[in-house]
């Protein structure tokens, strides 16, 4: 890596679920507009042959319209040769298949409790981070050995235990989570100037907020713009749009957005009981609650209007990719390069001092939201600087909702902690007590147990 | 207050509830018990005739059969009165009447909510803290303007929240709250050293524990008896006694136990779980879980042997004590003094300098919990000694636990910040959040709405 | 104040001590070089006539060779007047006058004790603070009533001691301390980037630091360029430069650091004990560390070069500032818009939403630096973004500067609450303890007595 | 170890230094006095004669006038012996010798530097930590080894570093530190309560105190008797004895303490400017404060009448003890039980459960002292119990004289880590900030070297 007149040459990123047909399509796009860096990305994934033909698509967004630089593709059959010597490593991957997926998702259906993601909490998201964080804490020790100084960024899910299970791992990894989810709740605040003040809708980034709590479930303390308190004006806007909302003008170009839309109504009656903005989509926010506020059936989610992510939409979804790819591949599509409006590369940009930058991160807690333990993975702003991510201090979370969240994040910490030990009793312990695990004590082992035995090809480091 | 040949003399104790049938006497008995402490009590009641019935007992007991020293009671008309000048004050009142008990206990019940109790958590609970702590508050206010170096002794539930009341009224205030239910808990180890080791069963006081949490959801972290942790112990008492167990020879000579056996079933079931000792009765435990675990329906409460007490039964209570205060104050009955077992009067001492003292007390956290937020009320030992009482550093809420002691103790302090500020719906979101409201959102509206109706001839305070 | 084309307009500032002949010059100059920031000036000094003539100064500035933008200029009789409205506040106040100075100065010389500043530390900083602390009090009050929502920006000395007295006056002020001492150590680091690498000196800004402790004795915890350490080379360039080091193209435009240059042998010589960035000048430094080190006689101050300042060329100073002032008002000098590198204005136009900004501030502790007190005034980085101003979480004292650390924070502490109590033997006992009082407890006694005597005219409201 | 009949039979106890002439037979008596507890104690010393002298003194007291229960004594040739099986290991050892106390003490007075004592904090204290700490380290990896759940009491000084360092080889280990410095100021208390009160001096134990910071720098922040506050009692006494207090009536039984008396002149000082209880001897005090305070010249030290101890003065006294030790072994002089007035046998029968007791320990600190650094040595009460030792809540240090503790707990720290890390550079910066160190950095530097060089034998481990 070489600084040359405001330029930073031969950077070179590791992306493990190289493969990917979204994150990785998103990244190239973002990172061949950049005009200011440039190197390789070497692309690792179990599935080979994904991370070859991601070589050839990534090559190609080289000479697409609008690229302002050339990364060279690069594809490795093992982890260390992707590793050894990176700036920077990305990491996107599925822990486990679609099969693993639909249990995680559609068995404790049986037992009335529904998730519409089921990757992040609920049984669903607790049963995914049996397999995933064994994972995670094998990238950790291969980052220790292989480019312990690399920074390390994580978009897969169940985005707080991975970044946790990482740092488990390795204590001194320089690794933080990255989600787009708040940035929804910015372009909702956008509109709400726009409509309450009768003026032009101004840019996300022109709405400043201070998140806290944990990735999907985080809330904001403060919102303004053009040093107006918005807080006043989301008041209003929630009172008068209890039934929803739809933001007219929104074309997502985000294709991985477009499927989630939702009236908003599940965050406007979560400002209007407690008070503050709940920032993550509707589906992820049902998730943290009681189950029986926003998920009690299905004619319950049908009212509040957010929709349950069926593992078969995915595997369509899946369908519709590997199209895409094949075409990309060809050439009989382009590649096209589109602002993913993601945050990512303006990271890895500030981070090699080409900018200062503030946005929303993933890490341990050192005290930033000092009534949340420390060491418990929660989602603030921080500031990206040369060489430098600092969480800023956030904050306590506020007294209303700290019954909501304090619940939430001593269960991740529990729930880590039985995994971490390899300790099924002690993760059930914490399955049990989950905010959607509505059904009684016998229905909980039920289900916990049949979950276990669906995914059980992957569980293989636990004694059941 | 004056000290003579190390006894103390001309002591003055303030009696707030002072018409009590039940926690007056056994005070009554346990003065009368200590030989080196003399006085006057000074009993103030809404109910001035409740008050001069128990002067008349009270003074009864300075002749009893094992009556070691003397006290005077007074009725006093007003509050003040009683409290000018006090060394002392005790705090044991009935907020409201059995009609708003009833309707706390058992409005729920349409919704498919029991609760055992209904006084310390659950809807019943903080319906109940609406009342109460305004009360307290002004009690509070009052020990400021009369006597606000006295030591301040709460017996009254929900006890967190009244603790809390009369630090909020009056930061400086020199109160705790006061709560037999750890003993039973000591007693029932006290058993497992017998059953276990084939020794004579210990005294309660020879199990030394450190409690942690809050008040009738108060955990043990450490338990030992002569170097013994009993930890091992009782973890294969609990997997051989799943079913429960009963202790056979236990006879409580305390009225106030009477009627609330267990077979301990609930708490077996949640060292099992959770691997730390719950440390109150089975049907306080029970309010503070999910409320699918234990409190589903009257069959699993069946199930669990713990039983519900109906305000029936309390009135069925009442009716036998009044005859027991008539045939007091007629002679027909003696007065019998018997030793509660309550720490109360050995508190007083060591509070005067006669020994040290080291037991269980709830008192707002200075950071004797960690992980607990400052200034929330936690129950965890503490040293009483000359003029002075000290939490120990208890340790933070362990991991396995935290999940379901965090939210607690952060829905308290929502529901408290609610109620001081007079916040309807501040308290209703608290309310929704609550373990045991299992109902869906509009319901749980219904239902507070209806619980705050049948009890509004006390909540004219707050604006609905 | 409106936002109109990306520009905010009608933005009242109030500018107490208005009268300055050099922080107000140079924050016109600054002012008027935004070009997207415009609105009017309130000058509200003790000296009505000083504020007149920087009236016409200031509104000469609006025509001034490269002036962006326009200010007007108003001279107000009453501080209520000035703060009215307003939406900033800055306050760069002389707490009485040069006689007290000298006092502050020059009186622990006869105990030999030397003080090359003496405002901010040390006997002169304790009593400078007597006097200070009190105005800033009020002048927090008046904030309180004219202008409470505005932000306020400090410059006066002793910083530390002024924002603590405003957030103790007003806790809900918005207030900051800003201070320039950073800055020089930032230009020093891009010598040694210059002198080390062989690479073009880089721009202050590009040096990014992790400030920690408090103002003019803060350290610097992190220390990095285009991705490089700068730790090990500046050790390196410690080593070779124990005699100091001259930056010899320094041009320093700024008149208020002319005078003030040093060789930064103490500075360096700090790190090669401590290894750790002592981030301001000498002269201050000094005055933190203990009194044998540096200061320890006039000869080892011209060992170390950094050069005591008298009171004697502050006069001096100030006679040339009058005539500066009467040339440019008659017209026979002209002002002169010149970038004095404070970070003032882009903190006013970051507050304002125009950008975000990262920089070193004096606030109080929420955590920020979790082993100093919390409300001890800090200097850490900050984020300035629209309507706010968060502390980023810097970590703690490194244990190595700990102890020189710890014991000043205390000392402010215990300095404060004397002075805030009108405490005398409070302030004393701290007064008695400081590291530069290295004479005898009855010296250090009379010491006090005699700089209070000097300056009792601003002494009323103690009692000695 | 068994129990029976309310008695603790074949108690094990290792006494590392088992040689001595002081603590040993201290110990002795009062293990003999204690009716409840029996066994056998193993004597490990480098010098293995001075243990089996030992021995035969120490069954001598098992026939003693006043005994009421069997110690068999033994001498062992191995520290594991000793050690294995060990339910409590006492640790009282000489580190190094009389030659390099000397050095410790009376090598700083070339450089006006005067120490009292020498062996807990000033330049003498952290020399001969740097010999110390490597030894307890070993003794904590033996203990580690050889017997891990004993209960482990440390008498040797420098107290703060030695805890230290046993709890940094072994983080499990239940090792606290005794000292009775206290208890002094718990006497002198009592005396104020007669000459004040007009009544019987009561017993040291009936004064009851919360003592905060570290030892022999440890101060009162409550005392009370009988429901009364010490404190208004103490400034008036304070005040009317400036010149210092002789104690009339006190003849003090511990031949420990019989030569260190003083008139209490500087404890009187320290409460007249702070306002706090300092509560340890005048000689250690003055080793805490700033060199110039009491300490600048033998004139002042003799002014203040404490006295410095020379370490002529020490080997006056071994002289004399082994005179003792010779006539005790021959039988020409009796051996005598006597009480020391030391809490260590009473610590040993409460963590056995044979009693509550509440007394002052130096442990780590878990946040009993929230204001001073999570793992630092402090001194505070705690609760000894069956099994369990817990520190009280014990609040932080005030204001006033935290600028004094933070300094000095701070630099332990300092001291602590770079012995640990064998950092001679880290240990030096720390040592020049000593409040005794009051010469120039040079001189320091010279008087650091000049130290180590005189005591190299024993600080082989490091590199200069």
């Amino acid at each position: 890596m070489n600084y040359k007149n405001g330029k930073v040459e031969n950077i070179k990123i590791a992306y493990i679920g190289g493969g990917s047909r979204g994150w990785a399509w998103g990244l190239m796009s973002d990172l061949v507009k950049a005009s200011d860096i440039s190197g390789d990305v070497y692309l690792y994934d179990i599935d080979l042959q994904a991370a070859k033909n991601n070589v050839i698509i990534g090559n190609k967004y080289n000479s697409a319209d609008g690229a302002n630089t050339v990364w060279n593709y690069h594809a490795t059959e093992t982890i260390g040769e992707a590793l050894t010597g990176a700036d920077f490593v990305v990491i996107s991957i599925l822990p486990g298949t679609f099969d693993e997926m639909y249990s995680d998702v559609h068995t404790p259906e049986k037992y009335g409790i529904y998730q519409p993601v089921g990757d992040t909490a609920g049984p669903g998201g607790i049963v995914r981070a049996m397999r995933t964080i064994p994972m995670f804490e094998e990238i950790g020790a291969n980052i220790k050995e292989f480019c312990p100084n690399a920074w390390v960024i994580n978009y897969t899910n169940p985005m707080t235990w991975c970044v946790k299970a990482l740092y488990h791992a390795f204590p001194e990894i320089k690794a933080f989570g990255c989600c787009h989810e708040v940035f929804g709740t910015q372009k909702l605040l956008a509109e709400v100037v726009k409509v309450k003040l009768g003026v032009e809708k101004p840019e996300r980034t022109e709405i400043k907020v201070n998140p806290v709590a944990v990735n999907h479930f985080t809330w904001l303390t403060e919102a303004t713009y053009r040093n107006i308190d918005l807080f006043p004006l989301y008041k209003e806007f929630c009172q008068e749009n209890k039934g929803g909302y739809f933001i007219d003008g929104l074309v997502d170009d985000n294709w991985m957005n477009g499927a989630f839309k939702t009236r908003d109504k599940l965050k406007i009656d979560l400002f209007n009981k407690f008070g503050w903005i709940a920032a993550a989509g509707d589906r992820h926010l049902a998730e943290f609650c009681e189950g029986k506020w926003y998920l009690e059936s299905k004619e319950r989610v049908e009212e509040m209007e957010f929709g349950l992510t069926s593992v078969a939409d995915r595997r369509d979804e899946l369908r519709i990719r590997l199209g895409m790819s094949e075409r990309m591949i060809s050439g009989e599509d382009p590649v096209v390069i589109k602002e993913t409006g993601e945050e990512g590369v303006n990271q890895i940009r500030a981070l090699l001092g080409l900018e200062d930058l503030v946005t929303n991160v993933n890490i341990p807690n050192r005290g930033q939201i000092p009534n949340l333990p420390l060491g418990a993975v929660v989602e603030t702003n921080a500031v990206f600087r040369d060489s430098s991510l600092v969480p800023v201090f956030a904050g306590p979370i506020p007294t209303e909702i700290y019954p909501l969240v304090s619940r939430i994040c001593a269960e991740q910490e529990a729930v880590f902690e039985g995994i971490a030990e390899r300790n099924v009793e002690k993760i059930f312990a914490a399955f049990a007590n989950d905010a959607l695990v509505t059904c009684s004590l016998d229905d909980a082992r039920k289900l916990f147990d049949e979950m276990c035995e669906n995914t059980k090809e992957y569980l293989g480091m636990y004694e059941f």
